[in-house]
């Protein structure tokens, strides 16, 4: 299919008249006509929604991500964007580009979505996971399986609708697909140049986007602000703006004891044990209260700017419900909430192992211990720096560092030797909320928000405690970035029965509209 | 096959004569016509030892495990052994049991070996577990495969024979039967009354060993000393007695974090990590320098007997060559060496589990981290009195201790929750080697040892590191024991290639021709 312009914001675009104002159906606004169109065509969106989420999209089935990519491009050029899809190598998923020009606009938005998913067994699901199931509520709620609606029959907005990538992240696609038809029927011309940047390999580790972000340069350079259309709403349900993920590196510590493993009887009291050794290692390195007491640990820590501090303040308490759920009488760092924990680097044990355990635990010293950690970053944390702390640690507590096992000669001559394997890692990203563009951002959702949700229920979150590469943006590009999540907090992401919930499918286009209205910016 | 007399020696036995002297041909020792009799019939001992070596003797191999010990049974007959197989349920490998009473004997020695060996995975050996194939020396130092020696041909002591308990256990049944035979055919009267005890569910755990004891008691109820022909020699290749063994106790540890593994990310940093609360906790156990930090530990600890004092001064040091072997640097508790340290209990962890580590490590703060702990303990130390001071310091540390994983109820009770699974123990064994029966049988096997390996070379070590029932003997049954190896120091017990050298045959029928010629008790 080719490129021809079908629609009156393509042939707008393709003119460039300068300074030309949107002019909507009998003076409604954008959300207004939105929400009108939501409202008249809610069985189609959903029924279309389902078409999509019936792609397999795991990015290493190379021929499935791409029918997936294609039909996402097909349906942009349906709605006016001019829409092609970007490659690299034979095997990469292609990113699905677009952009909507719009004359005489002051802002360009780069909007992100990524539409592969995570791979899914199908032995774990109740429906199979590109088989999309429409339920009456929640299954955790009784709700049942219902046919997909017929045009003219009310929605329900706590349906919900079960299948892969439901909530992660096909869900701001099948939101975003309506809101441009409603635009386009209605003849709302967005405020801004819009362009669409849908990666296809996020789930697999997101490999080559910085390969893309810089052989698409050209495509992307004039983007004022990126939005990342992903993640869930806040666990209290509140829809939410967040401004930074953390960095991530980590590294894989073995310790050694003999060269072979030893009959615990024999040798016990004697035979340096590798298991004892790491618990002391691991013992030094973090107080009981989650301090971490590696040295200059926290000294590279970026202090948060006055909104930053604001907007933590103002965050629901929701850490004593989560520790409800989670069987926990205490939490690191208390009485500072996860929120405030989320700000601060963390080093985390994520995984210990020596000899056996359980039923095939033998009479033995073992001959190495070996323990994986993880260790979050937040803005300011250089990943090498920290892992070096780390290291310096480990060397301090009187340790030969090596980076193979050590030969007999090595044995030989240092009483502690660490394996140190690092991990790739990268740092983190945090946009400031002060950026004129993000204070702009945050207007449109609180509109959204305080439309759907109702007054206030807009959470603003400083930073994500997870990691993703928006380094490549905030740093790489030195463009500020919005997360604005729509999906609702328990859609079971990466999980069997992934699902969105109607009423968030629904915020999205209210959200969608609200972002792509927002007023000019007065260019001084 | 009845037990019909058939030798002198039956014969005397069913007599009862009192004070009825040895009479050796041609006026010679025991020690020296068992010399002369493996001089002149070295060929065809090793021969039917390898025959005896070709029976599958895996406890649990019911059928096999008997024909092995029928195979005993009618060989002591053959040598004029009242014998017989004692038997418990279907199933339970029997004890062949044997007897032979000297008139005017003042005591009676107890004999036991365990005739079952470890299992053996043909793919990890040179030759068929069961195919017993000489050597001309051992493998690593370049022997080659050779036939079994004819009648008459000259026995090179440095051959080694391998097969699946060639060195534990069956050695010391190779050597017996000849002894036995040299002093049938050369009219030796052994000085003490012997009771031959052999075990076949050794390597299986000695299940029904107490229950073989208490079932049987009225036939060992005479014994004075019991001699365990087990174990190989000291480390320096020197011959050894030992007068103690370990007991053994132990427990799994596991802690709990969040009721479900969290995603490291959004949780690092805030809720507790099971694996650095295992750390702490065990850190808290040990110093670095392998002393025990629990309350009571060394409490309990007999102290050594004078006697024991002089052997542990006088015993070969062998450290130094040990570590190297071993790529040890440092070890736990030195200057103190091995010797010493197992004279101690020992806390040594065994194994760790947490998560995943290397490729399966996945980016979470697992649910649970789990420690095995191993136990060793000294004469003094009660297995469940030890478990109970290590359970004692985990509360100390703040751990409510459960035995089942903790529900929700017990979760939101307590902060910090330790499973504790007690595996099952037994007491350490140590006979004092100032008792009169044990200090004749250290000069009976000082003989020997001087014979074989050349003056002062019999090494008394006070205890061995490892665990045997052998509680059930000093303590259940209140009688001085002595264990009284004879297999090479590698001889690969438990591992594949397993194998005796021949000098280590030929100095067991020395030192069996010594003991059961020991002078004669004056009974005051």
């Amino acid at each position: 299919m080719t490129s021809t312009p079908r629609s009156p914001l393509v042939a707008l675009a393709a003119c460039t008249v300068a300074l030309l104002v949107a002019a909507p159906l009998a003076g409604q606004s954008g959300p207004e006509i939105a929400r009108a169109w939501r409202d008249a065509h809610g069985p189609g969106i959903i029924r279309d929604y389902a078409e999509f989420l019936s792609y397999p999209n795991n990015a290493s089935d190379t021929e499935s991500i791409r029918r997936t990519a294609t039909w996402i491009r097909d349906r942009l050029r349906g709605e006016g964007v001019e829409s092609e899809l970007l490659e690299l190598d034979d095997g990469v998923p292609p990113i699905v580009y677009g952009r909507l020009d719009v004359p005489g606009a002051t802002r360009t938005l780069g909007l992100y979505v990524h539409y592969d998913g995570q791979p899914a067994d199908p032995t774990n699901w109740t429906h199979a996971p590109w088989e999309p199931t429409l339920y009456s509520a929640a299954m955790e709620a009784g709700g049942t399986v219902r046919p997909l609606p017929r045009d003219g029959e009310a929605v329900d907005p706590e349906w919900r609708i079960y299948a892969r990538s439901a909530g992660d992240d096909k869900a701001p696609i099948g939101a975003l697909l309506p809101v441009l038809e409603a635009f386009k029927e209605g003849g709302v011309i967005p405020t801004s140049n819009l362009v669409f940047f849908f990666e296809g390999e996020e789930e697999a580790g997101s490999d080559h986007l910085g390969e893309y972000l810089d052989r698409y340069r050209d495509r992307i350079d004039d983007i004022d602000v990126w939005l990342f259309f992903d993640g869930p709403a806040h666990q209290s349900g509140r829809p939410q703006l967040t401004f930074g993920v953390r960095g991530v590196t980590g590294m894989e510590v073995t310790v050694y004891g003999p060269v072979r493993p030893l009959h615990s009887g024999h040798y016990g009291n004697w035979a340096p044990v590798p298991g004892q050794m790491l618990a002391q290692l691991l013992a030094s390195m973090k107080d009981e209260q989650g301090k971490v007491l590696i040295d200059g640990f926290y000294d590279t820590v970026e202090p948060l700017g006055p909104e930053e501090q604001a907007a933590l303040e103002a965050l629901p308490d929701y850490d004593e419900e989560l520790k409800r759920e989670l069987g926990l009488m205490w939490t690191e760092g208390e009485p500072q909430t996860l929120a405030e924990r989320l700000l601060l680097p963390s080093l985390t044990v994520r995984g210990l192992s020596s000899g056996n355990t359980g039923k095939l635990a033998r009479n033995v010293i073992p001959a190495t211990a070996t323990a994986t950690l993880g260790i979050r970053l937040v803005k300011g944390n250089d990943p090498e720096h920290m892992a070096d702390l780390v290291e310096a640690h480990i060397r301090a507590q009187g340790y030969h560092v090596v980076r193979e096992d050590p030969d007999m000669a090595t044995r030989l001559t240092y009483p502690k030797i660490a394996k140190v394997a690092r991990g790739n890692g990268y740092p983190a990203a945090r946009t400031s909320m002060d950026d004129p563009f993000v204070q702009e951002v945050i207007s449109a959702a609180r509109a959204a928000a305080d439309q759907a949700f109702g007054d206030n229920s807009l959470v603003l979150t400083p930073a994500l405690g997870g990691s993703l590469p928006l380094y490549l943006f905030s740093d790489g590009l030195h463009k500020p970035f919005v997360n604005v999540p729509i999906a609702n907090h328990d859609d079971n992401q990466h999980a069997p029965d992934e699902n969105l919930r109607v009423a968030n499918l629904w915020y999205a286009i209210e959200l969608y509209a609200q972002l792509l209205t927002m007023p000019r910016k007065v260019v001084p």
